[in-house]
């Protein structure tokens, strides 16, 4: 069977580039079809119509014998790439505290850190609506809440879950080291700053962004 | 071996409540610890040290062997509890699906439609902060976005995943069950209505709330 993959991205989302840390750590190539979400080029009917009816990226489009399917959510797709590697771990015990870090990431890391910096970053603080600019300090907040669980879970180990890298740390790296892009100063973190050299330091796990 | 299950939990979540539909599925007899949320039993010192440092339920607690050990995160613990089981389908993609539907469920689902839930039904919107007010409709806009992308999803299928009961109607039924405490009236999405009959009818999987 031969396959193939497509990821449709947009190369400054932190979510992208989770499934290109898998690719590139794993070895599989990627086809990239870049969309800029500034411009509402996921919002299409003809992406909701060929790639995704959640208008949304990251979505891993996988090319095999049964045709294009598509799996969106980043995690998700990390998942399926992930398969079968040792970035799942063995054990049972294992694999659901990867799975906890992974839905705490989407649950109460991201939608805080990432939009954080979607807004400073990208959109301009002076461009927010008043119904965002009224949500920064509970997503702060939040933020600090999720970033010192993580200092502190850190502090006395070298990676989320065992003892090599898994896709908890896979899915916790990209938005954790922009956190500075989210007003995040990392200095008050030195667990989490250890922990993101070491990943760093994981052969192939961090491609170029 | 022998192994028993603690549920960290306040009836009342639906997050909860998740974790009770797989142990309930599957055999398993949970011993139930109850934490009244509105009174902040989760936020103790005594529950970080003790439980969890996050602070909130669900946490499921396994004794065995290796002594005590907890599972936080609604979706990692039922994953564990279902690990084997039919719950979790056969086939690469199948699983991919089911997880993009779980984080789905944690990212655009449950901080939406839950918290709209909590806030409405039990703290009540006089006693909201002027911070939370001001979220209502940015949260309410998404849960619907949230539902219809459900409606549709479900208006051609029977089940979020495949051809049964997955880990993925588990964890989306809770909270769209009671999206009418959340103001969502489902008289608006009759393939959810269907669906909810559907889940309802799988012996043993909606055990009394």
């Amino acid at each position: 069977m031969s396959e193939g993959y497509t990821l449709h991205e947009d190369p400054r989302s932190g979510n992208c580039y989770k499934i290109k840390m898998v690719a590139s750590y794993l070895g599989i190539p990627l086809t990239i079809r870049a969309y800029d979400i500034l411009k509402g080029e996921t919002r299409t009917p003809e992406f909701a119509a060929n790639v995704s009816k959640a208008n949304a990226i990251p979505v891993l489009e996988i090319q095999d014998d049964l045709g294009p399917r598509f799996i969106p959510e980043s995690n998700a797709a990390c998942w399926y790439l992930a398969e079968g590697s040792d970035l799942i771990p063995e054990g049972r015990f294992n694999r659901a505290e990867m799975l906890r870090w992974m839905f705490f990431e989407q649950n109460t890391h991201e939608p805080n850190i990432a939009t954080l910096r979607f807004w400073y970053q990208f959109v301009g603080v002076d461009n927010l609506s008043e119904e965002q600019k009224a949500m920064i300090t509970a997503k702060s907040n939040t933020a600090v809440s999720a970033l010192r669980l993580l200092e502190d879970h850190l502090a006395t180990r070298d990676w989320m879950v065992g003892d090599a890298a898994t896709l908890a740390d896979v899915v916790l790296f990209p938005y954790t080291q922009t956190a500075e892009e989210s007003r995040f100063p990392l200095a008050n973190y030195p667990a989490i700053g250890r922990w993101l050299e070491r990943v760093e330091n994981v052969p192939a796990l961090t491609p170029p962004r």
